[in-house]
């Protein structure tokens, strides 16, 4: 490159005191706005993490090792980076901002590192679990908009372990998709499936994410649950699961997922579900009532909740599209 | 594992106001007192930034990708994360609060990811580059202590790239180490040895680095520079550069290692160097003074700073070693 192109302001002599304004200042040269302020809360927390830790070289080497490992161990079927975020309650939080819940609609939770793109589309009635081994469950479920209008054709990714509580993506000998299928709900918002009871289960803890659990003395147990993800233009994006209630995990699950209005009982079919569903009387049985917020709902109650925490931080922005960027007037 | 065993805090409805200090609750089952606060300053920081930047989802995913890169292109030859923390002034921070430097004595600088441990030791007057295309530069230098006595015995790992500005570690068919020597220093502490003239070069920047440097409009190059490493058992660890002066890129370095006190001149031989040293009196020539400081100096004085700024924050801290951990009195 021809150096008389250098743009960059002149820094040199950069110490504790300077090294962040100086980092600032040179990556303000991006003119994506957005990015620009992502950066700079990003270098601006990054350092005070570094200066309140007074962070050694050996402990900075430890943890480049570590994200470097964190990196290598990711494969197409297998998210350490998710996982990583999962445990240090980045996700729940993630999700919580982008898809903020205004009374009355289905919370969101963890999307957790096990969703694929490869389900197969099944029928109502389906079977979606083709463990032996796993005890049957009928799923019946229905999804209404905030005004209790039922919704016709979302898009509905479903996925769970097998009995054993794997995740199909885990085991190596597998032949295709398992424990995963993509439904639409019909013109009454229902949907309905045959599945298997969910299982509490280890979330992947052979690897450094693993690792890190273990020296902080926390398990790496999930507590049972099947997760639902829901798609349909002009509604927000719902990434969710409904949990168990009473697991032993309940109140201890390794990525903070369970939230009270996700927990569920499961009941019996009973003499009415066995008939109009063709299982047994004793078939354990899952409802749940879905409720979807639409996109304007969301992106303004989005919006609201941005402006209301920056005002509360003090922050000079302005918010565009719901999210933060630097306000220069 | 057994359920009757979780030693864990109930939590369960984590919201975006509680999530933080429910992690922290559950992170703070960690024996060891030091883990225990950075891993607290950092969930911190990165719930506050999330907080902060109102991070999208997508978003997130973008960053868990790029993290999950940078991760992947490292090989034993190349370290990617060191190059982000370079990038993003974190290794110059770290360097800066771990090894404080009293006034007089050399200032250090980044690392940078091309150290390697196979350095071959070479005798003063060695030639620690076989590049013929490099123009020939010797090298002579003193270390003293504080109070100016020579001091001997040092280990002294020097690197350099080539004339293309590549370190070896960067050609594939390379046949073992070069550019790259360890030396010790005489009973005057002196070292010499031939090099030759570091030229400026881009640090790798085809992998995620080099396209976050360009999305942000700066620059991959680092201006002409030889890396030194100094190691003698009751000094500091010294890792630092020589830059030469007026370089293009003396003031845009792309990792902020430049600090005035280590920006060189270089000479010519003259009559002098070129009968002592047996090179020609045109030949390029570096001489510098390096200043080591004693470990108990450089442990009093990173307490000390520890303890200022600490103090600054009003955090409720105990310095342990020259470092924080929660102060539980």
């Amino acid at each position: 490159m021809d150096p008389s192109q250098v743009k960059v302001p002149p820094m040199k002599n950069l110490t504790v005191d300077n090294i962040t304004e100086n980092v600032i200042r040179i990556n303000s040269l991006c003119e994506d706005e957005r990015m620009k302020y992502v950066l700079e809360r990003l270098v601006s927390h990054l350092h005070d993490f570094a200066r309140e830790t007074r962070l050694s070289s050996a402990e900075w080497m430890t943890g480049l090792k570590f994200l470097t490992e964190v990196g290598q161990i990711c494969t197409d079927v297998r998210q350490e980076y998710i996982l990583l975020s999962d445990v240090l309650g980045l996700s729940i939080l993630v999700d919580s901002i982008d898809h903020p819940k205004p009374a009355g609609s289905t919370e969101g939770t963890v999307l957790g590192p096990f969703h694929t793109h490869e389900a197969e589309e099944i029928t109502q009635g389906g079977l979606m679990s083709s463990d032996p081994k796993g005890e049957p469950l009928l799923v019946v479920c229905t999804i209404k908009d905030t005004a209790g209008n039922p919704v016709e054709g979302v898009k509905i990714d479903i996925w769970e372990t097998d009995s054993t509580g794997h995740y199909d993506v885990q085991h190596a000998d597998r032949a295709g998709p398992d424990g995963r299928c993509i439904m639409r709900s019909d013109k009454e918002g229902v949907f309905w499936f045959n599945a298997i009871t969910p299982v509490p289960y280890p979330i992947p803890h052979d690897g450094p994410v693993g690792k890190l659990l273990k020296k902080l003395h926390r398990h790496p147990y999930r507590p049972s649950h099947m997760h639902f993800m829901f798609e349909k233009t002009g509604y927000d994006h719902l990434i969710t699961a409904l949990y168990l209630r009473n697991d032993p995990f309940e109140t201890s699950d390794a990525v903070f997922g369970v939230k009270d209005s996700l927990v569920v009982d499961l009941g019996k079919a009973g003499p009415k579900y066995a008939a109009k569903y063709n299982v047994s009387e004793d078939q354990a049985l899952l409802t749940y009532d879905f409720v979807l917020v639409s996109d304007t709902e969301t992106s303004d109650l989005r919006a609201k909740n941005s402006k209301d925490a920056l005002d509360k931080l003090g922050r000079k922005v302005k918010i565009v599209n719901g999210l933060p960027i630097p306000d220069l007037d």
